[in-house]
């Protein structure tokens, strides 16, 4: 086994703890991470507040991370030592399914391996995450990051980046488009900056009218604190509300075959489907994603130089960046740098 | 003022009467219309049971009729007397807002209006529907019958067809396609006919097993009564079901981003959104349909010979048909023969 630290939750407490984990030894396909960075998801909020996930020894969170490959197992031929990687939220899955065949891992119909809290596909243990000094996972779960991504501010488009990425292509948007964002926390900002740069105009719908200056710097024509005056405008909203809110409101504001995906809080909700049949809009929600759209989502970045904006701590302040977090005290992902564990 | 007769409720009970009503002197671009058939919709029952619409005087029903034009106004040119012609759910709306412009009327911004338990946005009189002998509209909301259609056949496609008509073209419906019909009556087996007439793999999920060669004559390779099988197949799903049931189920047999659309009882529903979030899912709706996509439908189903499958009643029996309707006792839809009215 290769000793590692990371930081750690215990059986009775969301506090995480500074303590020695074990990372197995390589499989012929595992590679070995250093982890230099890594994001703080409101997922990992979640996670330790017990909604997923309950391992019986504490919790490791951390799906967001970079870092460089310190060591490759017999059969590894796409990475190498000293190649720079991002890992996101899976790290293995079933291979077989027609999800996981359409790079789809993330849905694979056996279950994705989660990259903490989950289930270990050959041993059974359960996965232990990106706060921590070292990761050892399949290689063809991690993605080679393009020269000219800063790591520490690329860390967040593994999970916060691609969650917008998705639905944002499936709904095809491009120029023309009308897209709006609700929300803009991590999830948001990067959806603002995404969505101008495939083209689309982008409205900010927030309750936070100071964010107005950052809403344009990203890449918004406006920001919108009473959305009524956009009724019918919008062919795609992309709702990153952290927190339970009214959703029939916002389908009020997609035109015709519009469609509002919530991704940062799906939770059982009222509908009254009518709110869909008149103007033949859809709901919709995704999660994450698997490799085809990981993969094409970081070349679109270097390509357009997109990276989050964050706020780089040292691993040690971890208690009082999900404080933070949780309060929405954050402009606009924190990234933990985990150098600090050495 | 020009007088006809019709059967009306009256506004102590749902029971219809045979009486004699008036129809408006035609405007300039108004045609008459003598009705031959009209269709017999589940809306017409839950307008007379109060759901919908509550005219002072009595409901006429109706929606989806065939006729023969009688007198035309001033300026009308692209209709004549004797032309063969069909009406649907909507006889005028404002004609300026992005869904008017759209030629999707029937989501008008103002409020289409409805061709019974609408307001004339002339007069201000309530509409009265197609269970009568004649109707006065705007020509444009009249739709020419096209040469080789039955005109007691092809009344249901004016809402029933419709209705599946434009949820099958949004999702993109071709050859290759996987489409699942939820309840095979009225609008289901519309929704087998014209998907399998544009190219799809259609199944339908029934509880009623009696219905499997019905639903292979109509079009489709199998019937499901355990769809626990077809999980992650469909494209789309035209959910039909004309009464309270489990989306959350159906939503399971979609796959990489199909669509459920509920277009038989769009009411309030409690969902878990990580039901869309898990292959990125949609969940949609829609409300019958406007001028384009109707032109549109009446053309396919003329190349394609499609009609509804119906049992044609002199209106007398009309009290008969309601109440076998709402005991789902129809193969597939009852049309009323208003030719007993003269």
């Amino acid at each position: 086994m290769r000793p590692t630290t990371a930081w750690q939750s215990t059986p009775t407490s969301t506090e995480l703890q500074r303590v020695p984990i074990e990372r197995r030894d390589l499989r012929d396909d595992d590679i070995a991470v250093r982890i230099d960075y890594c994001g703080v998801c409101h997922s990992d909020l979640h996670a330790l507040h017990g909604l997923v996930g309950k391992p019986t020894d504490g919790l490791v969170p951390g799906h967001e991370f970079t870092g460089v490959v310190t060591a490759v197992g017999r059969n590894v031929t796409a990475l190498t030592l000293g190649d720079r990687v991002a890992v996101g939220t899976c790290v293995d899955s079933c291979g077989e399914c027609a999800m996981c065949l359409a790079g789809q891992e993330n849905y694979c119909y056996q279950g994705p391996t989660s990259t903490y809290g989950g289930t270990d596909r050959v041993d059974g243990t359960i996965t232990k995450g990106g706060y921590s000094r070292e990761y050892v996972l399949r290689s063809r779960f991690a993605y080679r990051l393009p020269d000219g991504l800063d790591p520490a501010a690329a860390a967040p488009l593994l999970c916060a980046g691609i969650t917008v990425w998705e639905p944002l292509r499936a709904a095809g948007i491009g120029p023309g488009s009308q897209v709006a964002v609700a929300g803009l926390g991590g999830l948001g900002h990067l959806g603002v900056k995404l969505a101008a740069a495939l083209g689309a105009e982008v409205t900010v719908l927030s309750r936070t009218p100071d964010k107005a200056d950052d809403a344009r710097t990203l890449g918004a024509t406006s920001l919108l604190t009473e959305p009524n005056e956009a009724v019918g405008r919008f062919d795609l909203i992309l709702d990153t509300i952290p927190a339970p809110h009214d959703v029939e409101s916002l389908l009020r504001l997609l035109t015709l075959d519009g469609t509002l995906s919530v991704v940062g809080f799906p939770r059982p909700i009222e509908l009254n489907i009518m709110h869909l049949t008149l103007g033949r809009k859809s709901l919709s929600s995704s999660g994450t994603g698997g490799t085809k759209h990981t993969a094409e989502l970081l070349a679109f970045c270097a390509e357009h130089n997109i990276t989050a904006d964050v706020e780089v701590l040292p691993s040690s302040q971890v208690t009082d960046a999900l404080a933070r977090l949780e309060k929405g005290d954050v402009r606009y992902r924190f990234v933990l740098d985990l150098s600090d564990l050495d």
